[in-house]
C-alpha cells in the first residue's frame, strides 16, 4: 500500500504502482469539462447560459394544457435567442453549422425534455423537411415563417398502422394532372398519422409523407407539404385529427393524429430535392433505384438520431451529477467508528454509480465523434455516399446504446437516492418519464440495431467478393486467430489505440488497453462471422425457411450490433484518452476506460469463457480486478460528475444542492451538543442472561 | 419432426416428443387461472368485481390535487364495500383472514396504484399500527374510526434523514411522570418525517415511530398515537408540515412531511403491546432484549412487503396481457409470404416477452406460499418466533425479485408497444411511474436483500455449531458435492421437487428439472459459503477493517440473496407444475418452468462456467434451448396471458382491447379491394442496369 509514482517493468513495480493510494493524483476538473464538451463546447456553453433563465425550466404539477401553453411560448424564446437556426445557410439567418446546431438542442434537455423535443419537431423534423426535402423555392415560401414559428408545423411519417416499416405507410398522394394538384388521403384507420408533436394543437401545416401515385404508378414515399389549420385554429376542409391526449412523458408536447380526406395540395407542394413531378404527371428522379431514393430521404433526416444520442447523455451525466452528490453528503447505517455511513462508502453503491459513470464519459466522447462526421457530411466536406451509410450505421448504433442507458441511469440513480429520488422536485422521476420514448422514436432501438447488424454482415460479405475458395478457407482460419474483419467504421485493429503505457497489475492479468480492445473486437468480429455462417444456407432456402434462419439469429445479430456500438464507445474513450496531458488527469480517467472496458467483458463473461477467450482465472481476477478500480476511482467520484460541468441552474434538484450536507451537520451538532451538556439519555441495558 | 404424444425411455423417441407441434396440447385456461389466483382466489374474484366500476379506475390528466380528491373518495366506496376489514377480528368488523385481507388489496392496482398504497396507508398501515402494536383500549378507540376513514391517519415512520435504518431515527418522546404525558418532539431538520401518505392533507392523527425516553433512559424506538389536525383540517398547535408535492406517480397520494415541537399525548397513547411506562415513568417489556423487541415491533408490519410482492406480480401480469394480446394482432415489416408478419412472430419479440411470461408465473405461485405463510402466522395458527422469522426472510427475498421485475416487464411491455405504449391510454407508462417506488419503499429493495443475505450467512454458520475441526473439514468436502446446506426456508434438495417425468430433448443434454434444481440451489450453497469463508478473518480484525471487508463482500452477498429467491420462485412454480392433473396443460407450464430456470442459469451463466458446474458443451446447448423453448411456448403466449384471468374491465388498454385486430383486418380489406378493382397503382420498374 506504498509509493506514488508509476514505474515501468518489474511485476513488483507493478504491483505497487496499482496499489497507489487514489488521493495521490486528482483530475483537473475543468480540463475535463472542456473535453467532455468536445468541438462544440462554446455552442454548448452558450446553451447553458441561455436556459439559467427559469423561464426555460420544467414546472411540476402543470395539467399538460397548462404545460403545452408553457413550452409553445418557451420556443419562442428560442427565436428570439436566435438559437435555432444555427445549421441553415447565411441567407435564413444560419452559418451552416451542422454540428453546433445539434450541439445546442442537446442542451436544452437539461431544461424540459418537452421544450427540447417540441423544438426537434419544429426545427429538426418539420423545418429539416423543408429544407432538406424541398429546394429553393420551398425554401424561400416556407423557410423564414418555420424558422421564426411564425408556421407552427407537424412532421406526418409515422402513421397509427406504420412506425419503423415507413415504406409501407398507407397514405396517399394521387396526381390530378388536370387540376395540376395533388390529393393527399388517408385511406383507412391504420393509415392515420400518429404520434405527431403540434399536430393535436399548434400546428399551422404539416410535412406529410405518402405513398407517390402518378399515372397509375406508385414511386414510393414522398414528402408534401401539406396546411392543416386555418388562423382560428380550426382544420381545414378534409383534414381532421385528434389529441393522443397524455403520455408517459413530454407533456409538453401537444402530439396528436391526423387524416386527410382528398385534400388537394397544388404540385408545387411536392418536396422535389429527390423526386418530381412534371405537370403532365411525368415522374423523375436523379436517382434511379427507387429503394437507394427511399433510403437517400430518409438518411436526410438522421440529425434527430443523433442528437438524441447526445442528448441522452446530458441525461445520464445530470441524473449521475444528483445521485453522488447526494451519495457522498447522506449517511446511513452507523459504521465501524460509531459514525453513519456515506452512502457512497458502500461497495454496492460504487457499483451502480462507478461503472455508470464511465459509460456515461465513454458516451460523450463516442458522441462528439458522431457528431463531427454529421457536421462534416451535411456541411458538404466529406459528403459521400460512403460517409453518409458510415454516419447512419453509426448514429443507428449508438443512439439505442445510449438512450437505454439514461433509462437504466435515471432509474438506479433514482433508487439510489431512496424516496427523495421519487419526489418531482429531485428531477429524476420526471427525465426518466420524459427520456423514456427516445429508445422508440426516431427508430425503435432493436429496429436500429438490426440495421446495423445486417451493414456488419454486408460488410463482412463484402470480404469475400471476387475470392475463392482457397481464400475463403485461409480467412476462416485466419478469423479464428481473430485477426481478420472490420466492418462499418472499425478503427483497425492496433491502429489508433493509443496504450496509455500504465504498467500495473491490469498488465500481469492481461486486461490492460490493448487487451481490452482485442476482446471487446474479438467478440463483435466473432459474432457477425457465427452469424454469417448461420445464415450461409439461406440463400438456398425458400423465403419462408430463410425467413425462419434469420429469425431464428435474430437476437445474436441484435447482439453483435450492440457489441459493435460498445466498441465504438470504448475506442472513442480511449483516444480522448490519450490526448490528456495531464498526467493525473489522464491516469484517472485511464482507470475509468479501464472500467467502462472491463465491465463490458465482464457484462459478456459467459461468451467470453465459452469461445475460449478469458480463461478461468483471467475472468476471476476480472471481477476483483473491477471492483478495485472501484474503489481507486471513489475518492474521484465527485470530480468526475462535476467535470460534466453543469451549474446549479442545470441541476436544480435540492438533494443536490448541499442541502443534505446541512442537515447531516446540523443532526450531527445536535447530537455533539446533547452529550456535552451531561443531559443526553442513555442506552437500555442489555438484559442479564439467566 | 413428427409424432404427438410423450412416450418414454430411448433417445429416439426423446427427440421426437421434443419436437412435437406445438399445436398438439393446449393449456386449459379457466384451470391455470384457478392455479394463479391460488388461495384465495376467490377473495380476489370479488375484488376483481367490485373494481369494474368505473368510479374505481385511475383518470388520466388530472392535476395531483385533482387526483388526491378522487382517490380519497374512491377509498370511502372500499369501506362501503366491505372491502378493507378482512384481517380484522369479528368485534371490528372483519373475519380475521389475514391472508384474504392482502389477496383483495393486491388486486386494487388494476384500478389505479394510488388507490390501493393509500389503501395501504389507511389500513397496512396507520390502522394496523395501532391493531398490532397497541392493545384492547387502543383498539377500541381508534379502530373503528379508523376502519370507517372518519379517522384518516398518517404512519410516521420514515424520517427525511432516516429511511432504511429505522432505529437510527430522531424524533424523542420523552415521559413527562409529572403530567403523565409524552413529549412528542423532533430534535432538528433531518427527523422532519417524510413520504408519509395522507400527511399533507387528509390525516388527521398519526402514528408516529420516536424514540422512548423516560427516566434519562433511551428505550429504543416506539409507537405513538398522535392526532394532527383539528376538524377543519389545521395542524393542532405545535404539529407543522410540509406537502411532498408531485412525486414520479402515485399522484393520488398526499405525500407530506411532518414536524413536532413539543407535543404532548396522553401516556396511553403509547402503542403498548411491546412496551409499556407506568405513570410513574418505570419501563416495562416482555421483551428483555431491545434488539429483539425493535425487531418484533418492525416484524408486525411485514403485510406491506408481502402485498407488494403480490402487486408487482398484478402489475406484471398486466402489462404483459396487454404487449402480448398486441404483439399478436400488430403487424409490422413484410415477411416471406408478401403478408406483414405478426410481431410476436419476431424471435426478438418472443425472447422480450415469454421469458417475463415465466418469471410471472414464477412469482405468482411464490406469492401464494408467502401469502399461506403470512396467513398463518398472523392469523395464529403457526405463530412461532421461527416462523416469524422465516416470513420476514422470505419477503424480504421476494419483494425485490417481484418489484424489479415489474419495473423492467413495463418497461419492456411499453418498448414492444412502440408509440403507442407511451400514450397514458394504454397504461403502461403510468403503472411503471406508479409502481417505480415499489423498489424502494416497505423496504429499500437492496436493504432487504442484505438482510436475506446476513440471514443466509447466519444459517449457514449455525451447521458448524458444536462441531470438531474434523467434522467442518469433512462438511467442506461434502459441500463441494453440492449436498449439505439449506437456509432459510429452502426445501431440501430433491425433496417435494417433483420431477415431472418429461422424456424430451432436455433429458440428454441434462437440463431437466431436476438439473435445473441442483444448478440453482447449488449456486445459492456455494455463493454463501464463498462469502462466508472470505468474511471468517473478520472476526479476527478491527471493527474498522472487519467492515472493509463486509463492504468488499457486499455485491456478492446481495447476490446470493438474490439466487436464493430465485430458487424459492422456482421451486414454488415447479410444485404448482406437479399439481396439475390436465396433462396438455401440465406439459406447457412445465416448458415454461422450464424457460424460468433454464433463462436464470443463462443469466448467471459465467458463474456456472466459472465454477465448472456446466460445461461448454452444456452451456451452448441451454441457449439453444431456449431458443427453442420460445418456439414451442408462442403458440400458447396468448393462452398464457389469458390465463391470468384480467378482464376488459381490468385491462382498459385500447391496443389490447382487438381494435389494432380491426385495423388491420381493415387495411387488408382495403388493399384486397384495390387489388380487384384493378385499379391499383402498379410499382415502379427498377431501373435498368448499364
Amino acid at each position: 500500500m506504498a509509493d506514488t509514482a508509476v514505474r515501468p517493468q518489474t511485476s513488483r513495480d507493478a504491483r505497487a504502482a496499482e496499489s497507489a493510494p487514489p488521493e495521490a493524483a486528482r483530475i483537473d476538473v475543468p480540463l475535463v469539462t472542456d473535453l467532455l464538451l468536445g468541438t462544440w463546447a462554446d455552442v454548448r456553453r452558450t446553451a447553458r447560459e441561455m436556459i439559467k433563465d427559469p423561464a426555460f425550466w420544467r414546472e411540476d404539477g402543470l395539467t399538460h394544457h397548462q404545460h403545452r401553453e408553457r413550452v409553445f411560448q418557451q420556443l419562442k424564446k428560442l427565436v428570439a435567442h436566435n438559437s435555432i437556426a444555427r445549421a441553415m445557410p447565411a441567407e435564413y439567418g444560419g452559418e451552416n453549422n451542422n454540428g453546433g446546431n445539434l450541439a445546442s438542442f442537446e442542451e436544452l434537455v437539461f431544461a424540459d425534455p418537452s421544450l427540447q423535443i417540441k423544438a426537434g419537431v419544429q426545427w429538426g423534423l418539420f423545418t429539416s423537411a423543408i429544407y432538406q426535402l424541398g429546394t429553393k423555392p420551398h425554401h424561400d415560401k416556407w423557410l423564414p415563417a418555420s424558422l421564426s414559428l411564425d408556421l407552427p408545423g407537424a412532421f406526418a411519417m409515422t402513421e397509427t398502422g406504420h412506425g419503423s416499416d415507413v415504406a409501407a405507410i398507407g397514405t396517399t398522394a394521387t396526381y390530378d394532372a388536370e387540376a395540376e394538384e395533388f390529393l393527399i388521403h388517408t385511406p383507412f384507420r391504420g393509415a392515420w398519422k400518429d404520434y405527431l408533436g403540434n399536430a393535436a394543437v399548434h400546428g399551422k401545416a404539416a410535412t406529410v409523407f405518402a405513398q407517390l401515385i402518378t399515372g397509375g404508378v406508385n414511386y414510393g414515399v414522398h414528402c408534401f407539404f401539406v396546411p392543416l389549420r386555418d388562423d382560428d385554429g380550426a382544420f381545414l376542409p378534409g383534414v381532421g385529427g385528434e389529441d393522443d391526449g397524455v403520455k408517459g412523458g413530454l407533456n409538453g408536447i401537444d402530439n396528436g393524429r391526423l387524416h386527410f380526406d382528398h385534400v388537394r395540395v397544388p404540385r408545387e407542394n411536392l418536396l422535389n430535392r429527390y423526386g418530381d413531378v412534371a405537370a403532365d404527371g411525368t415522374y423523375s428522379s436523379a436517382i434511379a433505384s427507387p429503394g437507394r431514393r427511399f433510403f437517400t430521404m430518409l438518411g436526410a433526416l438522421v440529425q434527430g438520431r443523433v442528437s438524441l444520442d447526445g442528448s441522452a447523455t446530458n441525461a445520464s451525466a445530470l441524473a449521475l451529477k444528483i445521485a453522488v452528490t447526494y451519495g457522498n453528503q447522506r449517511r446511513q447505517f452507523a459504521g465501524a467508528a460509531g459514525a453513519e455511513t456515506v452512502l457512497m462508502d458502500y461497495g454496492k453503491h460504487q457499483r451502480r454509480l462507478l461503472p455508470r459513470i464511465a459509460t456515461t464519459y465513454a458516451q460523450a466522447f463516442a458522441h462528439d465523434e458522431l457528431l463531427q462526421k454529421f457536421h462534416g457530411v451535411f456541411g458538404g466536406e466529406t459528403d459521400t455516399e460512403q460517409n453518409r451509410e458510415d454516419l447512419e450505421t453509426l448514429a443507428a448504433a449508438l443512439k439505442p446504446l445510449s438512450t437505454w442507458h439514461a433509462l437504466d441511469t435515471l432509474q438506479e440513480a433514482r433508487e439510489a437516492c431512496g424516496g427523495a429520488g421519487y419526489l418531482g422536485e429531485n428531477r429524476l422521476v420526471n427525465l426518466r418519464q420524459d427520456l423514456d420514448v427516445y429508445a422508440t422514436f426516431e427508430g425503435d432501438n432493436n429496429v436500429l440495431l438490426q440495421l446495423v447488424g445486417k451493414r456488419l454482415l454486408g460488410d463482412y460479405a463484402k470480404q469475400f467478393k471476387g475470392k475463392d475458395p482457397k481464400e475463403i478457407a485461409a480467412f476462416v482460419v485466419g478469423q479464428t486467430a481473430g485477426k481478420v474483419f472490420h466492418g462499418a467504421g472499425l478503427r483497425q485493429l492496433g491502429q489508433a489505440v493509443a496504450d496509455l503505457g500504465q504498467v500495473a497489475r491490469s498488465v500481469e492479468l492481461g486486461l490492460r488497453a490493448k487487451d481490452q480492445h482485442e476482446l471487446l473486437a474479438g467478440r463483435v468480429q466473432q459474432m457477425v462471422a457465427d452469424v454469417a455462417g448461420r445464415l450461409r444456407p439461406a440463400a438456398k432456402l425458400g423465403p419462408e425457411a430463410a425467413a425462419a434462419l434469420f429469425n431464428e439469429n435474430q437476437v445474436e445479430l441484435l447482439e453483435a450490433a450492440r457489441a459493435h456500438g460498445e466498441l465504438l464507445q470504448w475506442e472513442a474513450f480511449t483516444d480522448a484518452v490519450a490526448s490528456i496531458e495531464d498526467e493525473g488527469t489522464r491516469q484517472i480517467l485511464g482507470w475509468l476506460r479501464d472500467l467502462f472496458g472491463l465491465g463490458l467483458i465482464e457484462k459478456h463473461l459467459a461468451w467470453y469463457l465459452l469461445h475460449g477467450r478469458l480463461s478461468n482465472q483471467r475472468a476471476i481476477a476480472l471481477s476483483r480486478y473491477i471492483d478495485r478500480l472501484c474503489l481507486r476511482l471513489r475518492p474521484h467520484a465527485q470530480d468526475l460528475v462535476d467535470a460534466f460541468g453543469l451549474e446549479p441552474e442545470h441541476v436544480r434538484a435540492p438533494i443536490a444542492s448541499g442541502a443534505e450536507q446541512e442537515r447531516q451537520d446540523e443532526a450531527a451538532a445536535h447530537y455533539a451538543d446533547l452529550a456535552a451538556s451531561g443531559e443526553a439519555p442513555v442506552k437500555e441495558k442489555k438484559p442479564q442472561r439467566g
